[in-house]
């Protein structure tokens, strides 16, 4: 842990949860992940030596966020190649742990890309082992300082849509710097609001079956002092009939070509429902969430989860000595349940997709791909 | 318990759950009750000798579902008469016990009008209370056959909304015999689709906070043997866009003058996605359920519940030995939450109202008001 501040990548406050880092352990390099699967019971961390034990912690949800698993493939490699171990099998392994997420594979190609050109140019393993580091190190600052920007662009759209006064922004599962190098994506943008003052409250969906939002988004709230409520997904109906709802701010695992958003089972019902009630719902992620090569919604692998995670309430116990994790079958034994982790929401209920590059509003497929390029511009340059 | 098969009303069953009976016990008169909130766990009885505690069995939900409520509300004043206790204040009590389901009111009125009745045809408190249990008695048989009428109108609506094959219908809540003297309500119609061969599959959402989907309406339908499949609430709208709703069938809690529904919290957003997707949302409620003294949606009171319903996760625990409740905070120490136990569903999103009588669609005034004076002539004749 003495080389965390050292490492820690520029942009993040001190105050940042560390979420991830990369540790030069005795017995060799190591990721070290916040468990967030013990939250908010308590803040443990989890050694990744190896990268199937990666592959684990992601599968089990203790790293997770669209971002965050980007930067966890790629640091994923560099462990894979700072070991000795088999660098490509390692990277198929990490890059099929979950499948809709985009970033994740993207985090790893990229690791690769930089631990290959180095063999390409003659490196020895090692010396291609710190240049899969580097590469890691560079996305996880990337996406620190892309979470500012899509804080301030953001802002900025909130400002457009709506008129003056405290905003109530409500939000699904969650996006803050649990998910992210930085502050995170719609989470950051309610962040920025209440920064400025212009936070009226903060609308938490719990998020079932998992409950991100009960866990980690009233967590991180309550621990900036952000005003806040919780409340369970059939609510939010309620909240809008009420006007107590001014915009939707959500993330995303992947952006299809079309515009079309893969996030958290939940999000398409709210999008519904902010079209019926006119009211914005806003996308915000950075642009390695989108995935050009796949065209349309359709095209969206959306991952089935274990119906256990539906019949049965699992969660870390806050305020029990050790954060015991308490299972308890909840529907009648041998209750088949439908669990999709993600839905897909067209783009024509989408408002608009905040990236760190700006704003595609209305969301197009040319408006997206346009974003993409400059993207892509900057990261090569 | 001897007296049990002697008092049940007709219509119903032997197979029936035993939600809710007067028994004569060697201590004196008692309702006898289903305590819903052990079940799936286990079917643990649990005994009211007075109208306070069933009071407090109502609020905890032991007892629960608005047709049901109404019965037992009437057996309640039935069982003060009994006691000789002051009938007027226990009737207060009942009917104050929850503010949203108009049949408890009107079970307890008609109890204490049977009662103050016979008083004034000059019967002595014994006589008078022998009048109230016998309209508690005949609500409870009233009861069970409106179910009946209700599943058959509904059916043959089914049969005019959709087209052949296989029905794939969702519902919220609960609404099957746990919430009645019959079958229920919206579960009704979807046994009745099942007994015909016609239910491909009932989707069942598990309702938080408190999962009356999961743990009563999966265990009905467990126990006869339908097929269904449990989701969390916000993955309905995953269902609705891969066309897998034929049909949402939920119940009501209150029906206003002008057809607006409430029901537990989230049918609202279940009918916004019907409406999106075009596909019927059909309320299933007995003609009581209707309120002619409340003139619209905004008039209606909505229970607001404890934010610990929320933030902690309580359930008794299926397949351990005495069904012990586990409480578990999934939520940060001190996190708000809003918790309204009901929404309420506009008339021009409801696509038929089926009752013991009829059904109303379009829903309008006039055609609800229409059915409710033909309720009252065959109920005052």
């Amino acid at each position: 842990m003495a080389d965390q501040d050292a490492q820690s990548p520029v942009g993040i406050e001190p105050s940042a949860l560390p979420v991830l880092r990369w540790d030069e352990l005795p017995e060799g390099p190591a990721l070290v992940l916040l468990d967030q699967t013990r939250l908010p019971a308590e803040e443990a961390e989890l050694v990744c030596t190896d990268a199937p034990a990666l592959v684990r912690a992601i599968r089990m949800l203790a790293v997770r966020g669209a971002p965050l698993l980007g930067i966890a493939g790629a640091y994923g490699v560099a462990l894979a190649a700072a070991r000795g171990d088999e660098v490509a099998e390692a990277a198929e392994l990490l890059e099929r742990a979950r499948p809709t997420a985009v970033n994740l594979g993207y985090g790893v190609r990229r690791a690769v890309g930089a631990y290959e050109a180095a063999i390409g140019k003659g490196a020895d393993p090692g010396r291609a082992a710190e240049a899969a580091l580097s590469e890691a190190r560079a996305l996880h600052r990337e996406d620190a300082e892309a979470s500012g920007r899509m804080a301030r662009f953001g802002l900025a759209l909130l400002d457009e849509l709506l008129s003056g006064g405290g905003h109530q922004l409500l939000t699904h599962c969650n996006t803050g710097a649990l998910v992210s190098g930085g502050e995170g994506t719609a989470f950051a943008v309610a962040l920025g609001a209440h920064r400025e003052g212009r936070l009226r409250r903060l609308w938490v969906d719990e998020t079932r079956p998992l409950l991100q939002g009960a866990r980690l988004t009233a967590y991180e709230a309550a621990r900036i002092g952000m005003p806040y409520s919780l409340l369970t997904d059939n609510a939010a109906g309620s909240l809008f009939a009420a006007g107590e709802v001014d915009a939707v701010l959500i993330g995303a695992d992947r952006i299809a070509a079309d515009g079309s958003v893969a996030n958290k089972v939940g999000s398409y019902p709210l999008a519904v429902l902010a079209k019926y009630h006119h009211v914005p719902f806003i996308v915000v992620a950075p642009t390695t969430t989108v995935d050009l090569d796949t065209p349309d919604g359709a095209s969206i692998t959306v991952e089935q989860r274990s119906g256990s995670e539906v019949t049965e309430l699992t969660s870390p116990q806050v305020g029990v000595a050790g954060g015991d994790v308490v299972g308890v079958l909840v529907a009648p034994v041998g209750t088949p349940a439908y669990n999709p982790a993600f839905d897909i929401t067209p783009p024509e209920l989408v408002t608009a997709i905040v990236t760190e590059e700006g704003v595609v509003s209305p969301v197009t497929g040319v408006g997206l791909a346009e974003l993409c390029a400059r993207s892509s511009q900057v990261t090569i340059s």
